[in-house]
């Protein structure tokens, strides 16, 4: 029985305790939440949970094992190192912290003290990601060319970030898991227009083996776009992830170099066949991954979505901060 | 009468000839390629014109008013000069030169010789485009945020240009029309997969005002897209140019800074309202075209489609390649 | 304080005790479900409410105002006939009654016994809904020409009813609330192919004033269909209640009759002009149904969908099942 | 070498003689039509062409193997009877006639005449219906349950028809071609609105082995709708006319009985699988269909979509008709 403390009960920390909740093998002991009336909808929901105003309540309980943290990410990184210190495993909203400093420091003290990190990158655990991802692993896509996504809607979601912070990790973590490579450089551009955070912004990957990821995020849309497109040597698809029935659509088409005779010149041939959408699993993503993380903390288990992967997403995202500022590349070494 | 010559009955050349040839004041009298199976088809459709495999034959035709050059763009620049030496108008395709060197030169000597450069930036005379600058400078908009554009699909168009060459120049002038502004600063990302040209590439432009405009676009897409969405303080809208019923639409939403009373601090709110479909002229663009260059040569008029529009389009082409290589911002000055 | 007991915890149950639970002058004191693991459901997400395995603890009970009565349609006579003798309101889940005979003689009771009787015909209290009566009654639409249905998808949602009663009473219920007018004649036409139940069927019901109705329903579609076509004199409007953010878009398109001048011949024109889709409220349905069911107890209000409402629903659907089995019209005053 | 009359070159005539002139083994040598106009935009298209007003100047022509009928509906008995006393071949636009005695008299003269009535049903020769015709045909739909269209617009095409002669046709060419079997029962329901001519319409085919089909016309639709469900045991397929990329897509989706153990209840279960959008055939249906007409002319073959094929349509037309008047079913075999 893993037992699990819950520290923040805002936005999506519902759904962290009602999932975890959800499993036998699992008992969120207690949850933290400075707002008496966040703490209020804990009690009338689940009536056995202690409940607290004070973080360390949680962290330095002798009898928690893992702690849940879902928080704003500026308070990740000290949540994160108090909650590892005091010997617990920890499952940690995205992006995984302000800095890549903060994320190597964490890793880590948590490889150090035999622990697990776990990053809620929730998406890896979507019927449609993993088809994608089987898709890519099968070779059925051949040889990646791209991964392009729009990600743009009215309304920010949260208030202390800019719109790279907010949608972009979601793109980033994704992207780490079906191209599977460290990049080389990173472009991105953008603009404030409402406030001093940037509304708008769009993000390139530059991948070795000539893959380029990317990624177009805005709050200023008039309409709800979640939109990516895929391309392979052999085939190549659209993942539309607004769609209720068919998210994933794969398509026969690709293009391919050829000789013209007697000419030897090279000329592109493009090539256009079936559509096909297959069926998707449609567990909760939530679900599968909190069941992952008691796994993984059960077994003794690194999970693929760790404190690693939370740590290239978020050196990403500050070569794409840096890029923005002065624009021009940066390269992702240069963020070690 | 304006009697016309056209060089060029390729892909796009028949659309020209029928065209100009629907005009009442308007005789197309000769037409030019190189490709004897092409001059059939324009003896086939119009008996009574003169038929020449020799561009010369219609550039120093002293029966010549005016030239359509609808040849591929490395020819652009060789054929304009001669037909403005020889005093003749000219109608050139997309883009309109090879180099803005090129482009400049042109300019500058149809502006000598009193002759009118006409550059065919068709997307200006669609009754979207047009709606649009009407709601761009009535001020339905307010104050413009972003341009940004999809324009996606499987298959190239021109042999001889990358995909920034071939698809962008839409983009870039429907966007030089709209905000009316000369940018500041250019950066473009991309990649070649199937040969050596970029067959996708992402170009941001900075203009001033705080104004951002992105551009997609992308030869390996499964499906065909051509999206754009522009956003204004006031409204926001969509262009979707392959809806055949509604292209354009208009949101009533926006951001809207305030501050929260007693605690002094700035809050993004978001405004959701009606959305309107107006309804759009359904005349042919490249009809509206044509007869506004017979006007333009009949009255010595100097069309708002004009070499400077080109000049503009070419020269953030030429940024863009730049920044594509270099990797890093190229200033729109930089390249007059 | 209204109290009431709700009869029936199995697919919409839920949704109703949470919804009257969530009123502050209304109180959920009993729920009774013949399955225990349905009333263990109501003991973990309702505390304090009294559960039960026999009906008539809560017909006959002291204490209870109202009575929502959730269960299957067969039932729905007796256990309303009872609740009204002990003198208690009903809301009652659509259809109505098995039988107009039924409808009929409970509206009798409950006027002679001074209650209120509701039946939750959900969908009068959608924002679309909303929006689309006050088009039709402030006469944007002009006089109504017709309301065309189209409402599929695999699967049925009731086991013990055809196609015709699961899924018509939506729209009749909403046709009768838009149009206003009794029906003159029903003519209805269908199959069954997987078992003896009728799984597609083709409602046409026409109205005085030369307004006709047209629904489509069927459990054998591949795919979840939702659009109604509602034509006007003045206007005409689609309701896609599948489309997450534009459900009714309002189109100015007409027909004219004009005489051709010189000929005296009538010619049928066709208007083409701006679409536009309003913003719609966005309040739960079922919230603002039961909101209303309890004012209209507590100030002994007639609902508007009421017994009758409810009766000329069940007075439509077995004209229809008379219609399917004869294959000809069937007058509605027949079914009196 | 046919040698090819065509009468009417009003909306549908320039397509017919288009694509004949467009084959080999076919020579379009007259055509008539009583306005002038229509003659001078043949003389302009196709120089070499006889052209008249008078219709007897090509049925009674030596020169002449074959008629093309493109007039309205109302004339196409007396012309194609002519023709076919005077020996010709007849192509004959849809509806074949105005009655089915009509139809039935002219199958029976060109019986006679040993000659060829091909009825131009153009949906056939698409690559969508192709498709669809294979898939039944091979098994993949498995028995068909039924045909299920919806054919909605703004605006009438015929003046002198009502909306079921004039949209109708071509569903129930399709129909008859998929599913092979004559009619049972027909029920037919509309209203007009606008004139005295149905402007909306629905009609239901009962066939035998209990295939049902159902085809919803209406000329007062604010949007147009070209949308089919064919549904068989073991799939089913929406095809989308407008669907400019995936015109058919076919779903692995079915229904099935089943009996639950133990307590030998049957119980009807869904199957949801993958959807698979098949590559269609692009090339030009009337190309197609005018290629089999000249074949079927020289190698004396009977079209598949014969004169009995016409009058099959022209029979459920005529049953729906009279369906529409006394609001009954109307027997297929009443109609002969």
């Amino acid at each position: 029985m893993v037992k699990l403390g819950v520290i923040g009960y805002g936005y999506w920390g519902p759904n962290i305790v009602r999932n975890f909740s959800g499993h036998q093998d699992c008992q969120v002991v207690a949850v933290c939440d400075k707002s008496p009336a966040a703490l209020a909808r804990v009690g009338g929901r689940h009536p056995g949970v202690r409940m607290t105003t004070e973080a360390d309540d949680i962290l330095t309980s002798s009898e928690i094992d893992a702690v849940a943290i879902v928080t704003s990410v500026s308070s990740h990184y000290e949540l994160a190192k108090k909650a590892l210190e005091h010997g617990k495993h920890i499952f940690v909203e995205k992006p995984f912290t302000a800095t890549s400093a903060q994320a190597e420091e964490l890793v880590e003290l948590a490889e150090r003290k035999n622990l697990c990190i776990m990053v809620d990158h929730t998406f890896l655990f979507t019927g449609a990601v993993r088809k994608i991802k089987q898709l890519v692993d099968d070779g059925s896509l051949g040889p990646l060319y791209y991964y392009d996504s729009t990600r743009v809607n009215l309304g920010l979601f949260q208030h202390d970030v800019n719109v790279l912070w907010d949608l972009a990790p979601h793109d980033l973590s994704i992207m780490d898991y079906l191209i599977g490579l460290e990049p080389d450089l990173v472009v991105a551009t953008g603009g404030a227009h409402v406030n001093c955070l940037e509304d708008l912004a769009h993000l390139t990957v530059y991948f070795p083996n000539n893959v380029i990821a990317h990624i177009n995020v805005n709050w200023l849309s008039p309409v709800k776009v979640r939109t990516t497109l895929v391309g392979g040597q052999r085939k190549m698809l659209v993942w539309n992830d607004l769609d209720p029935a068919e998210k994933v659509k794969v398509y026969d088409k690709g293009a391919d170099l050829r000789t013209e005779e007697g000419i030897h010149q090279l000329l592109v041939s493009y090539r256009s066949g079936d559509m096909w959408a297959p069926k998707l699993e449609e567990l909760e993503a939530l679900q599968q991954e909190t069941r992952y993380f008691i796994d993984c903390v059960r077994c003794s288990m690194k999970p693929f979505n760790d404190g690693e992967a939370g740590l290239r997403v978020v050196r990403i995202l500050e070569a794409a901060e840096r890029s923005l500022r002065q624009h021009k590349e940066v390269a992702y070494s240069s963020v070690r």
